[in-house]
């Protein structure tokens, strides 16, 4: 089915190329022009695999958020408990202009996903797998009897949850209290409370 | 100067209108028209007071922290530290359909503050003003001796901080994992963890 394979083929290249684009310049400069030219294909060609510029957005999404889960996948490689949360939480956090760029983009997705069922969706998925593997690490944790014994596993998971959310704010809004050393700092607070006292 | 101050009473009665249905419908339903309907002015009058959408966006916003501001102000009177800090972060959580409506806002307000510099600057200075009141209860259980002894106040500002942003966007986007049981549990673990063992 050489057709197919050359359709999907052409579909994740240009998701390919408008992942690059939300990561460098953010959505306000997403015009299917500019799509056509990064990926390089004529302007009509993009329309013929996705409609409309809220489809691209989905497939784009869906994209930013597997690699993400892969790399940090790789990092957490034959680590776990603690440890690995911590590696996961520090990863999300902005603690550099490419990742401040990054938060950009999922505050807008954020207002998109509040307002869009398939976005939302989207959204919904990427954080439900985040969340199972704060959950992991977390049980992983208690196993090994790193976790301070009177932590609520679900309440500890909406807290990092929670902090990993905000300091996306923090850093695009409010640069001045986001320096990486105050982001390990809250990181590092976070992960020692969770840890049991010898 | 009766003119000045009919023209200050206008605005203002513009701005409570647009208040109004922001945090009743979100900035979707957000029209010129809409908004001289429910203020009960010809469409072109409130141009002569608010020349665009942008210029009436942040005086909507200044009115919606300063109630929310004062409001907090009205509700700490007379307690400090720990629990001022709780009884302030509680208000500020996704409690029920109307906080929800407001953290829906609040996800709008930052996408557009992390566009536009007027909108940015006041965000600012409301989280800002916010912090300030963190930084004031924590200095007062430090002062009392209720808060645990290693704690750094400044990051605990500014997870304190994380935690709420983080929950304005759980709240409107994993309303599952937003329960007000499961609110008050994370409120409660982070008051708790700030409180020093007797």
């Amino acid at each position: 089915m050489p057709r197919i394979v050359d359709r999907d083929e052409r579909r994740a290249h240009i998701v390919e190329a408008v992942t690059q684009i939300i990561v460098r310049d953010g959505f306000d400069r997403l015009t299917m022009r500019q799509i056509a030219a990064e990926a390089g294909y004529a302007h009509g060609a993009i329309a013929r695999y996705f409609p409309d510029k809220q489809s691209l957005l989905a497939a784009a999404f869906v994209k930013v958020f597997t690699l993400s889960h892969e790399h940090i996948d790789q990092m957490v490689e034959g680590v776990r408990g603690l440890e690995a949360l911590r590696l996961m939480v520090l990863e999300l956090m902005p603690v550099d202009e490419e990742a401040v760029g990054r938060s950009r983009v999922v505050l807008t997705f954020w207002d998109l996903a509040s307002q869009d069922p398939e976005l939302r969706e989207i959204h919904h998925e990427n954080l439900t797998r985040r969340r199972e593997l704060i959950r992991r690490f977390l049980l992983e944790a208690q196993e090994d009897g790193e976790l301070v014994p009177h932590a609520d596993i679900e309440t500890e998971v909406n807290r990092v949850s929670a902090h990993n959310a905000g300091w996306q704010m923090l850093g695009v809004l409010m640069p001045e209290a986001s320096s990486a050393e105050s982001l390990h700092a809250s990181v590092d607070a976070m992960i020692e409370e969770l840890r049991r006292a010898d």
